[in-house]
C-alpha cells in the first residue's frame, strides 16, 4: 500500500487518444493505490482558449507524420492488449452533449456507467454521437437512464462546472487530451504514462517514509 | 552479453533533441550490447521533402505547449542528470556545413572527435556554428584538423551520400530529429527512447534464442 497522491485524468470523450490512455489507469491504481479523479473538460473549449488544434488538423499534408502517430497507435494497442479500438467514422464529433452528460452524471451518482457506455459508443461500436437521437438510442442500448440525464444536462450548474473545470486546465497549462496532474505536475499525453506512474511512485514513497 | 541488432541514431546537430537524446545512448549500448551507428542527415531536407516544421515553428502563437515541451526539456536534464546543455541563441543554425563535416569525418576515421566537438560547440558553449570563421575557430579549439574535414567536406562524394541518406530516412518513414531504427522499426524523439531499449532487447533475447 503507498500514501494517496491527488491524480487526475482531464478527459473528452472526443479524444482516441484519452479513450486509449484510460485503458491504462485500472493498472496504474492496482499498482500504486492512487486513484484517478476524471475530470470532464472540453477539449474544442481548450483548443480555443490556446490556439491548438487537433493532430488530425495539425499533421494534415505532413508526410510520413500522421503515419507515424498510426504506428504508435497501434504500438498502444498492442503492448495494452486493447482489442475493442474502432475508429470513429464521424471523427471530429462535437462532445458538448456527451460532456455536459458526464457532469450530470458526476452529479447524480451515476457517472462510472455513463462514461463505459459514452466510450463504448464513441471508440468501439462508434456512432454519430452528436446527433440526439443516436445519442439517446445509444445509452438507452446501454441502460442508461438517459433522459434523466439530458434533462439534468441543461442546468446551469452542469453547464458551469464544465465551463470552469476547462477554464481551470488551461490556467494550469492544458493545451490538449489526455492530460494528467499528479499532484500540480503535468503530464501530457498517452506516452506520458510511464512517466505518470513513475511520480506518482516517487511521491508517495516520500508521503509514507514522512509518516515513519 | 546480448546478440548484435542493427541500431541508427539519425542526427542532425542543429536539432537539441537530438543532443538530448544522444546523452542516453552509451547507457544503452551498455544495457543491451548493442551499438548505435550514427547517421548524419539534413534535418532542413528531411522538413522541405515532408512538409514537416520544426518545434519552434509550429508551436509559435500556441498558449501552454512551448512551456510544456520546455517542462519536458527540464524533466529530461534532471532524470539524465545533464549539466552542459545550454540553448543555442543563434538558433535556427543552419547545419549544411556542420553535417558535411560530419560525413567528412567518418570517411577520415575522425567521426568521435568531431561529433563530440560538434555537439560541444552547438549545444554545451554554443556558437554561431554557420558562421565559417566562428565555425573554424571552435573545432581548431578543440584540436580538429578542421581545414582538412572543410576540404573533404567539398567532394562530391561527402555531398552524395549526405543526400542519400537524408532521402533514404524520408522513405523509411522520417519526418524530424531525432528519429532511430531498430531493425526496420522507427521511432521518433527523444522521449521513445525507453521503447527503443525495449525493442532492442526484445530483438536480442529472440535472437539468442534461436541461437541456442
Amino acid at each position: 500500500m503507498t500514501a494517496a497522491v491527488k491524480v487526475e485524468f482531464h478527459f473528452d470523450f472526443g479524444s482516441p487518444n484519452a479513450y486509449l490512455a484510460e485503458i491504462a489507469l485500472p493498472g496504474i491504481e492496482k499498482r500504486t493505490g492512487a486513484t484517478f479523479e476524471y475530470i470532464p473538460v472540453l477539449l474544442g473549449g481548450i483548443y480555443k482558449a490556446t490556439g491548438n488544434m487537433s493532430p488530425a488538423e495539425s499533421l494534415r499534408g505532413i508526410k510520413n507524420k500522421p503515419e507515424y502517430q498510426r504506428l504508435e497507435t497501434e504500438r498502444f494497442l498492442r503492448k495494452h492488449g486493447v482489442t475493442k479500438f474502432n475508429y470513429n467514422p464521424f471523427f471530429p464529433v462535437n462532445t458538448l452533449m456527451l460532456m455536459r452528460g458526464a457532469v450530470a452524471a458526476q452529479f447524480e451518482g451515476v457517472f462510472e456507467p455513463y462514461f463505459r457506455a459514452a466510450y463504448h459508443h464513441m471508440w468501439e461500436e462508434p456512432k454519430k454521437m452528436d446527433d440526439l437521437e443516436v445519442f439517446r438510442a445509444a445509452f438507452q442500448a446501454s441502460g442508461i437512464n438517459i433522459d434523466r440525464l439530458i434533462v439534468r444536462a441543461q442546468r446551469d450548474d452542469v453547464k458551469q462546472k464544465l465551463i470552469k473545470d476547462t477554464n481551470a486546465a488551461v490556467e494550469r497549462g492544458s493545451f490538449g487530451s489526455p492530460t494528467f496532474f499528479v499532484g500540480d505536475e503535468m503530464f501530457f499525453g498517452k506516452d506520458s504514462l510511464r512517466d505518470v506512474e513513475e511520480l506518482i511512485v516517487d511521491l508517495s514513497s516520500v508521503r509514507q517514509a514522512k509518516r515513519v
